[in-house]
């Protein structure tokens, strides 16, 4: 045998995976061995696509996972399914883990890549555990939900008497809540969005929101804000029957959480490892934890640095967790790589409504001690005059005096979500609105007006910073 | 009367009109009084929509114009239509006019916008000016084409005999004449498309140009490709019968030029102001014309600096007209704006296909005296699971050692084109293709893969640098 050195995976997710697969690129199994354990039966799957598959777009279960734990195997990452890590212990640098059968045991490691994701909020509200609500975060769950809705709803085709649909109902009305909404509304249900904001999709500013929330209702989505869930009403079965909050009783045969997720570290907090302030593990440039050679960590169980505000928060996306798995592996097989932080980019969809946003919202400006001015536009995605130009609203914030731009919100139908790259490299390069409006970008009738809405919203942000002085 | 300042307006569309519409905005007619001379009926246009109202797809040709001169009007700016402007005298700061009656006059300025705009090339083949050959630089030739259309085509719906169609050759294998080879191929015509160039679209690199070609073959127009036009031959009746080149005969009932344009400089040059080896004007940022107080130039008359090269060059395209226009009409109001140059972004479509590039080619970027690396990927436009998905070529060059984005070139379907816009942003912030791909771009399944097809496309480039030494 070889003097290898060994990396020991905990996740066999994105960041993990990609981790192990970046690392085994690099160095060969003689140069080192690579162990990844998974708690389930899954490697590498795409979580982000779960609403997709409820809603029947994809079809197989199989086409969410990019690469299984056999094609792992035969790329040589020796992968460990059903095999919980239940202790760190960075002083003798070991972990130990518990397979299905029960057994322990401790496994030493040269670098250790934590990959332990989120978890889903669970509140402590009466019947949450109850037959019939479900969550979406693991392809489990996706499965189940996908029964559920096939029992209560076998005729999807929506030609049915609305009055005899299922009911469902949706807690949170994030972007899982959102996308669950439409996906049970597409499988034939009535459904009802409930969340304690005043406006869906807390990741906009609220004057955007209330655009998503007029578009939801549009498509016959009942929306329920500002009203936190107090019970979930079961009947004699112990199956739900209804979602109650102080002042309304939602009937409902399916519940839904899309309550958000925070970071799955409590084994990292036990071994002493540094968290922030919303419990994920706090990393280095290069991904390792902070004062902790040798332990590096990545995806959903981490906080990144927003490059706005030099603060650290936690961000759970599937394009995040990818970079950092490639920049760990990369590290561990002794190439070099950095993460340079966020700047708060997503966008999302719900039926033919496009949300997107990049940097800072209102509030976040202000919990940055940033004064800003804000504007928003209505523009069009193509030339008026080209057939299905469609409208689309432009949000800009811009830093008082310096016209810095500090973020974009766009709610819009066709190729809106995506302008909103343009925003994300523009806050990276740290332009000003003006650096914006001079933007090169492409035109063509079909595909823009002379200026684009991006650079509509610029204008009248950079004319706001003179205004305001 | 008072004693206004008196702005002097040569040209009525994108550029010259927009400077008039910003002073305006800022002065009052007491403070600046405007004159805009134009030689034809109209102000205002879009000539890039002018192949989509060929097409059938605008109908009206009101819908291209943006503002008519009475509009103009009503908002104090006095247009003269039909009134061209035949002589410049820098030295006594007035031009000379000639009317539709033929009177000709003098006219003081304090200050000059020369907006001029560019002239079709037509090179001096035989029989380049008979009837049923058509340009399509403005709104007259746009509705003399229309005409023509009409009489050849009158069933443009397509279902009759493909061997009865009529002909139609299009000269020239750019923009434009890839767009009016669509609109023709849909107003019912067999369509040819000749160029002496080895690709259709020069302002993509031959490999890159392939993939269009290719696709106007699967979309059933003909490629006539390395092939310069010799004679375009004409009946008794002087109309047109073919177009021919070294090797071949290819009948026509109707021929289109679409061989771009040169910049209209004819007085400027008379009126010895400094002109760039295209015959574009030469202007400072702030759009002065160079060595020239109190003479600004802008849009498809100029040339421009392009950022990654230092060097100027033409590149008429009505969104840096409308800028160059904009920042005219602010600063002859005596408010500040410089126009920073371009990258080189330019988007187009042919039918379903999207094809889009920014910064360099590599025979430009050779001519620029940088070394470079070139990479292509195929990526998808969404996530691969998820339906509708489409491929995508990018090629991306970077910047020998230092790994600077150089520049990026995409053929695709769906949201192909608009991606181009954040290498746009990326080449104006001088970014490495390391950066592109840690930048914090949106990530959903129904908009793109985790890693953006733009990352994917650095990811290699950024592998290739490494390699390359």
């Amino acid at each position: 045998m070889s003097a290898a050195r060994r990396m020991v995976v905990v996740g066999g997710d994105a960041a993990g995976m990609s981790a192990a697969a970046q690392a085994r690129r690099l160095l060969s199994a003689d140069e080192l061995e690579i162990i990844a354990f998974e708690r389930g039966d899954h490697t590498s799957y795409s979580a982000c696509g779960i609403p997709y598959w409820v809603a029947g777009d994809v079809e197989e279960r199989e086409q969410l996972v990019a690469r299984s734990p056999e094609e792992h195997r035969r790329r040589g990452v020796d992968v460990r399914t059903r095999t919980e890590v239940i202790a760190l212990d960075p002083d003798d640098n070991r972990v130990r883990t518990r397979d299905s059968s029960g057994a322990e045991e401790w496994h030493a490691y040269d670098d250790l890549v934590l990959a332990t994701g989120a978890t889903p909020l669970r509140p402590p509200i009466p019947g949450i555990d109850a037959e019939g609500v479900h969550g979406v975060q693991d392809l489990t769950d996706g499965e189940a939900l996908r029964d559920a809705i096939a029992r209560l709803a076998p005729d999807a085709a929506g030609d049915g008497d609305p009055a005899s649909s299922p009911l469902a109902v949706v807690v949170g009305a994030g972007y899982i809540g959102i996308e669950m909404a439409e996906a049970l509304v597409r499988r034939g249900f009535r459904v009802t969005l409930v969340d304690r904001a005043p406006e869906p999709m807390t990741t906009l500013d609220p004057d955007m929101g209330a655009l998503v929330r007029e578009a939801m209702n549009g498509m016959g989505i009942e929306t329920v804000m500002g009203q936190a869930v107090t019970e979930i009403e079961t009947g004699d079965d112990g199956a739900v029957r209804a979602v109650r909050t102080a002042t309304g009783r939602h009937p409902a045969d399916l519940v839904v959480l899309g309550l958000g997720t925070s970071p799955r570290t409590a084994l990292a907090e036990e071994a002493g490892l540094p968290l922030g302030a919303s419990g994920g593990l706090l990393t280095d440039r290069a991904m390792q934890v902070r004062g902790h050679r040798h332990i590096w960590a990545g995806g959903d169980c981490v906080e990144v640095e927003h490059r706005l505000t030099g603060m650290t928060r936690h961000v759970p996306l599937g394009t995040h967790a990818n970079k950092h798995g490639q920049i760990i592996g990369s590290n561990i097989a002794g190439d070099y790589a950095t993460f340079p932080g966020v700047v708060g980019t997503a966008v999302s969809k719900v039926c033919e409504l496009e949300i997107a946003r990049s940097g800072l919202l209102e509030a976040e400006a202000t919990e940055a001690g940033l004064q800003y001015v804000a504007v928003t536009v209505e523009a069009t995605s193509r030339a008026g005059y080209y057939p299905g130009a469609q409208p689309m609203h432009v949000k800009m914030l811009a830093e008082r005096r310096t016209g810095r731009l500090l973020g974009a919100q766009i709610v819009g139908r066709e190729v809106a979500a995506k302008r909103v790259d343009v925003v994300a490299a523009a806050l990276t390069a740290g332009m000003t609105v003006t650096d914006v409006v001079m933007l090169d970008l492409g035109y063509a009738p079909p595909f823009s007006p002379t200026y684009d809405p991006v650079q509509v919203a610029a204008r009248k942000a950079a004319a706001a910073v003179r205004a305001a002085g």
